[in-house]
């Protein structure tokens, strides 16, 4: 009998994976590099060529059992030491390999960290906007979640809202800062308010709340930006780190998760991972690719390119009175739709060869996401587009 | 707070890895080389060399968007139609790309399997004497383990046992076949009798029930032995296949699910595996490994060494008197301790610096299990130190 449960969900299918789809068809009728594709967040840039040479080295030199053999099941030693030492040097927290479990990318990380610090029935907050994948990871792992609405002022934290949904059952939020979709960087003002409530609510509720971290985007920042680094105001903290967009290595599945010294159960959490992994069939990252990032890991992809196209798409947007929040990194940006309903906004946006994904499985209905990890000159034929799409379809004087 | 599920799972360490690190600790005090180490299944031969040269010239010829992007959520479609058409020229039925799903080996292969064609709460049944971690992959999905007692005079199946544990809440059941650990392949009586079985109770109880077959040593076939497909006998079949021990990868987490193109569901079980990805973390193989592998996929690594093995330890066992079947594939092999208590006579034999894995945690207590992909030279030392175990400590005359 085949679940019910998963029947079910292939009727919700994703919107940003159908306008991907639909980007393509349209690219086989008049070439895709006519259809302006921001629909998918795929990373343009080539992986660093040291990547490359390492893997070729290694495949040179390492014997088959060496390279390829089973990884121990908390992760190759090499990489976890490589990892604790960068992220101690950057960050100055006292990681050591014991608090580095390697994880297939952003999505392996946050199916342990979740099942690590919660269970099944707890309540589980997420903050809108958000990556539309976090409801099934969640939800599939039996969690109760409970969406903080969108400060869509600066896409900071409306705090108002959060505190009405802390109860004795939440007992883990996720965060996502830099910010898919806004781009947004949580402030240090932000992210301190949120440390002190979450501590004050521990000790009233007699137990520990514990921030996962997802930074996939920790390396795309842009100019004049602080990014502070959440595990240094929230001892509780569990980062969920890719090496996905920095280094450009989606389909490799290589990640992390970095278990904060100071957490309560620092020592306990790597061991229980692995016994996670036993559940969901997790058997670490690919052993080939763990010991090639392990000698790179300090490199990154030319992110330049997302900052230029960033810069030009938020210009445009601007003389277009587009309501938007400038990004601080990643390659995303989340403006306010010309018309309340976002869906029908980007539907139109098609007739135009723009491919923009609506705000609603964002959680933030009204706005829309497009991902700028495409060409430059693509972005800037693009706008053009955009220009053309909005002075037809909402000529100034009908806006208010 | 920490999850308590997991926690106490710390406690139940596997006794397989226990063993393998006290041997590792041994040969650090005489030489590793003088450790007869049989309690890892881990591939002693190196992966084809086709692999690594497909490899090189991946690394050389493609783009790093299209070597290292995302796969589609239903996997690279190169791989797909590669082992699809394997499959059907090899086994003579009708695989297309639609019914294979790519999976990180076996374990993430499982995972997916049982959770599309059960639910939590539903009963399982696996057969004794089983590979221990299939109890975390079945417990862990929620599902209601039961486990049919060995057969021991040919570990095949216990049919009267199986009958018994049948009932209206069993939705599927797991094969392992060639089989960890006993290295025994079922019959084609067995399976015959198995699926008319389960054909009469699908009709009985308004619903089918699956099998799920895990081959991962589906190419470890000893001389003049056949290996019937168990698909070929049965329509509601999904098969999980690993490359790990078939070309020594099992470092890189490669494998599938065949869906069987005759199964009731056949349609739509790929697309249910992805939305289950997405609940466990899962996010395709690694995709050079998807494209390499696609390339060698009728390649093996040299087998021949595992039946050179099987026959000196088989040899050896018969002469100092101990019960085994013999193998007909894999590098295992599961006699009769000498003692009815296996933990004690593995505990004994370590003092002759042989690792064998009691039987206990395969549910056959009284047997234990050699893992013999070690090199051959090594497998006749070994002998001799088990010649002398088995005479200082089970004396002929002591023995009935």
């Amino acid at each position: 009998m085949v679940s019910k449960q998963y029947k079910e969900m292939l009727s919700g299918k994703s919107v940003i994976r159908q306008l991907s789809e639909f980007a393509t068809k349209r690219g086989l009728e008049i070439g895709y590099e006519n259809v302006f594709d921001y629909s998918l967040g795929n990373p343009s840039v080539p992986c660093p060529i040291e990547f490359t040479h390492t893997m070729m080295d290694l495949l040179k030199e390492k014997s088959s059992g060496e390279l390829h053999g089973y990884s121990p099941s908390l992760g190759n030693p090499d990489f976890k030491e490589a990892v604790a030492k960068s992220l101690e040097k950057r960050f100055k927290i006292p990681y050591e390999a014991e608090h580095i479990f390697p994880a297939t990318g952003a999505a392996g990380a946050i199916a342990h960290a979740v099942r690590a610090v919660t269970s099944p029935g707890d309540e589980f907050i997420i903050f809108a906007p958000f990556f539309p994948e976090y409801r099934p990871y969640l939800t599939l792992a039996g969690l109760n979640l409970k969406i903080c609405p969108p400060d869509t002022s600066q896409f900071q934290i409306d705090f108002e809202a959060f505190e009405t949904l802390l109860s004795p059952n939440v007992t883990a939020i996720l965060l996502n800062s830099p910010n898919n979709p806004t781009g947004v960087i949580y402030s240090k003002e932000t992210i301190e308010r949120l440390a002190t409530i979450l501590r004050e609510k521990s000790i009233e509720y007699g137990h520990s709340i514990y921030i996962i971290s997802d930074e996939p985007y920790r390396e795309i920042i842009f100019s004049n930006v602080e990014n502070p680094c959440i595990s240094k105001f929230y001892d509780n903290t569990l980062v969920c780190y890719s090496f996905s967009k920095s280094i450009s290595l989606p389909g490799e599945r290589i990640g992390y998760i970095a278990v904060n010294p100071s957490a309560e159960d620092a020592k306990i959490l790597c061991p229980i991972f692995s016994q996670i992994s036993r559940g969901i069939g997790h058997n670490c990252p690919p052993s080939i690719i763990q010991q090639a990032v392990a000698k790179v890991l300090d490199s990154t992809s030319d992110l330049a390119v997302y900052e230029k196209n960033m810069n030009l798409i938020y210009q445009t947007l601007i003389d277009l009175n587009f309501q938007v929040v400038k990004p601080h990194g990643t390659f995303y940006i989340f403006p306010k739709a010309m018309e309340e309903n976002a869906n029908s906004f980007c539907e139109k946006a098609k007739a135009y060869d723009l491919i923009l994904v609506p705000g609603d499985s964002f959680g933030c209905p009204g706005y829309f996401r497009m991902a700028y990890c495409i060409e430059t000159e693509k972005v800037e034929r693009s706008l053009l587009a955009l220009r053309k799409f909005v002075e037809t379809e909402y000529p100034k004087d009908s806006i208010i």
